[in-house]
């Protein structure tokens, strides 16, 4: 089974790479980009056959160690 | 409109994020976990309200500052 999830700034925490991008289009003649955000993905392979097993392995993963949910939140997804 | 665009290093690219992670979950007792491999997400607010328009001027975004695509692959996917 394979999970990808996805960790996302919260509203309201400033993201500087995320304006950085924004800029940088901007300057590069993209004058219709108004905002941007950065996030990260990360897809793991996992040994695991039982989806409700997995989804809640996968939620503990992120509360562990993936996310900084402080100031991030996360999406899972799984497949196959 | 909205584009969110995901950026993944191409298959055969050393991903040592990717390794670091996979290594840290099983040390962290996730032994069901085989493989990691860590990409980014750009989420772009753009004024413009033409789809095939916007998208032609995303790809343009990619090539040009968002992925390396030497090492990188990107995909596009377009939202409101």
């Amino acid at each position: 089974m394979k999970a990808i999830v996805r960790v996302d700034l919260k509203q309201g925490v400033l993201d500087p790479q995320g304006k950085a991008v924004a800029h940088a289009l901007q300057v590069l003649g993209f004058e219709e980009v108004s905002a941007a955000r950065q996030g990260k993905v990360i897809e793991i392979d996992l040994e695991e056959s039982d989806k409700a097993k997995a989804e809640s392995r996968v939620k503990e993963m992120c509360e562990k160690l993936l996310a900084n949910t402080v100031i991030e939140r996360y999406a899972i997804e799984l497949e196959g």
